[in-house]
């Protein structure tokens, strides 16, 4: 063990948010990931990345939380004086992405990605600072018909990953009819707006008289905290409850209320049409009540939103490592966004898109999961002048297609079999002096030798015993080992 | 087309060196981590993630290249006040994990990692700011059959990425060996060690006179920029040269070469030794001289390399998109970093890895394989108010296991052809009044439509007769899409 001469030795620690993924949590991200870009994929989206940074002014300030430095991105000057940092999404790169090429690519343009996207929040359990999203987005799109699609894609995504149909649901909303019920509530100063969009965003969880409050005088949290309101007379906070509690059993039921809140108003008309046109390409496309429902509570936070928006809820709950069930409620979502290329160009390309986030899914099912996988094949080393007869023996039960290393450690038989213990390997082989010389193997299979174990009460005798643990001939080492692990 | 009243727009640009990925190169990308994780996974190693982000002395100052602010590394203040990086590497990464974690972990420690690793230097062709590393490393490993191992593990996962034997090499050398050569050479002082070293890894490009100067007076280039040299007297350069070109056509005699070079030096002795354990497991290994060198030239550049170390050289070339030869040299590389963990715990943990970079390789294979993917099957929109029905077929299409889509642009029938073109549609459904009536639909055949279209002089007579073109029952539509799909 020898002390390197430097005595200020860096700490050994992670910044926050940012947690070491497991093999299970990756290869959960990898199932999910896979899954649903076959779905994009299936819809004719072709995949793009468009890479981790965009300049700062491309981004734009678009996140709803932006209590943070740098309104949540993590950013950096570049060597030549421009300021760039991580995409929060994979539609702000995509807006610049689709100004940049617009002249050279397909019309309509239908692309996926799936990929890490980065928000310098504020970490918690479950809020990463980095997270996978999977994104399918249709730029030079118009009309309801292009929404219902992507509505439809992301009932199919979340059926990918693993929710049956009732397990989740595609809440729809629009901007259009958030703006009806305003201008019939009288809301028009811009500031204002925003409050009572944040108010309504709040329903699922605050419920009705929380929100009453919030579009009221204002209310105080738990922890007495109060967050001003929007000052809205009670006449109007009513309408506006009415409109965000509107959602029914069916999307016709839904319907025929909002026709009811926003009769004469042409903004309302507009949307009510806009939903029917939506119904009516989800009805073709086999898009139940189940599946997707119209919900006036839904606002989503994202600030470049200007037609229909909706929420992925997944309804079945998980089980976490505790066994406790969690709820995660809206696991993505999308919208309309026809202005964002705009900001570039001048010119508006309508463009609708759908999100889904793989990472916090992912985690969960890695929870659920639980167990750990079945690891490799050891072959152990008696003899370190002789570990490249092990090595040989490994590789022989590699290209036999089995999962093998040669243990590389500098410690004795004991340890060699708590270390493939601790890897939950299947079996271990030896070779030692005694069946060098007869051309044979020592197998040892881990399982049947721990079930043995479990079921005998005379230790000694079992360890006389060996359960599990049988010689073979070299030559049939590969197709005995196999046999092992097809039953492990 | 609305104008945004804000003139003052963000310019449509990408930071340099982070190149948009399209389908082809995220495709080739995909392959090779698969193929290359798989190799590892295989080996017995287990997938784990560290995450983008490290502290600024967790990582710690190894990179090469350090003519870059913040040493060539991408690093921001966290909200904390900590300064935080995005990793270069994954070996790094990995030692603090290690040193976080190591009371829980399995030892030795095998771990593979696929992801994306960040360099701040300056951007050229092929020369990526984010490109993507697959790294399998064993750490609580001491002893050249770990070495050995690794190597060959670089051989496989050299196979699996594409290059058959003889179209790669593994080129190893020590750095006992380098210490032995400038021992018996009488370099000791530390500076001129570095020059010595940075001289030797110039071998590849400049050859012997090149590196003579370098090692002698210092050499002035093309440009006329003069590099000083190590000031060796010729004796003593003649030593380091004779080294550096010792290899020969076997691992056998390129040592026998070497023990007449490091004879009577007690560091050259035990290289020796390390270089005949590490030939032993190869060669029980089944790495033959092809896939696996001796090549004392080898350096690498990396600070935190303590023993053996190795580069994956790619000897096929590649053609690029302008049928020109790109010959593409190193393409991954490792050795024993016995150190690393070490500066975090001050307890000495002996390991060893292999790095492979996979983003150059892959753009060179999306270069190679060209032409465009077979797209979507696009089911055509006539009439606007019918969208649905063209939904539903397209969602028929894909339960069929047909990639296809609606087409939801808003031009006429003109355009949509040309769309479908573009998108290297196999085929589009066209459903209009007449074919509704009589409960069929149209079916253009794109291919066969361009080939017969490539062999007729009469256009008019061509466009009449609409090769490729005919109409199927509703109910035969799915099986006969399929039919053309499947010769697409």
């Amino acid at each position: 063990m020898s002390r390197p001469k430097d005595a200020s030795r860096p700490q050994a620690r992670k910044p926050r948010g940012f947690p070491d993924k497991s093999a299970a949590m990756l290869a959960a991200e990898r199932e999910l990931v896979d899954a649903i870009s076959a779905v994009y994929h299936r819809w004719g989206f072709d995949a793009l990345d468009t890479g981790p940074f965009e300049t700062v002014e491309a981004l734009g300030k678009f996140l709803p939380d932006t209590d943070r430095p740098n309104d949540g991105v993590f950013a950096l000057e570049d060597d030549d004086g421009s300021w760039i940092a991580l995409r929060y999404d994979h539609t702000a790169p995509l807006a610049r992405y689709v100004a940049e090429h617009r002249a050279g690519l397909p019309k309509p343009f239908r692309r996926y990605a799936a990929g890490p996207v980065w928000r310098n929040e504020k970490p918690g359990p479950f809020r990463f600072r980095e997270f996978i999203q999977c994104d399918a987005d249709a730029v030079g799109v118009a009309g309801p018909a292009a929404d219902a699609e992507m509505i439809a894609i992301a009932a199919e995504a979340m059926e990918a990953a693993g929710a049956a149909r009732g397990e989740y649901q595609i809440r729809v909303n629009s901007r259009l009819a958030l703006d009806a019920v305003m201008e019939k509530a009288g809301v028009s100063d811009p500031a204002q707006r925003g409050t009572v969009l944040r108010a309504l965003d709040k329903y699922d969880r605050l419920g009705r008289e929380g929100v009453e409050l919030l579009l009221g005088a204002g209310r105080k949290d738990e922890s007495g905290d109060f967050t001003k309101g929007a000052g809205l007379a009670a006449e109007k906070a009513g309408l506006l409850l009415d409109f965000a509690m509107a959602r029914a059993g069916s999307r016709a039921e839904t319907l025929s209320g909002l026709r009811q809140l926003l009769a004469g108003n042409n903004t309302g008309e507009r949307a009510i049409e806009e939903f029917v046109q939506i119904d009516e390409v989800l009805t073709a496309l086999g898009v139940d009540d189940a599946a997707a429902a119209f919900d006036p509570s839904i606002v989503r936070g994202l600030d470049y939103y200007t037609g229909p928006v909706f929420e992925a809820e997944l309804l079945r709950p998980f089980k976490d490592a505790d066994g406790n069930e969690v709820r995660f409620g809206s696991v993505g979502g999308g919208g309309r966004y026809d202005d964002l290329v705009a900001r570039f160009t001048g010119e508006q390309v309508p463009a609708t898109g759908f999100s889904v986030g793989v990472s916090r899914l992912a985690a969960a099912m890695a929870a659920e999961a639980g167990g750990a996988a079945v690891g490799p094949v050891v072959v152990l080393v008696m003899d370190r002048d002789r570990v490249a007869e092990s090595s040989a023996m490994a590789a022989e039960l590699r290209a036999g297609g089995v999962r093998a290393e040669t243990y590389l450690g500098s410690s004795g038989m004991r340890a060699q079999m708590k270390y493939a213990d601790r890897r939950n390997a299947p079996a271990v082989v030896i070779v030692g002096e005694d069946e060098r010389a007869r051309g044979v193997v020592t197998i040892k299979d881990l399982k049947a030798g721990a079930e043995a174990a479990a079921g005998v009460e005379d230790n000694e005798a079992w360890r006389n015993e060996r359960p599990g643990q049988f010689e073979a001939p070299c030559s049939e080492m590969v197709s005995r080992i196999r046999e092992i692990v097809e039953r492990a």
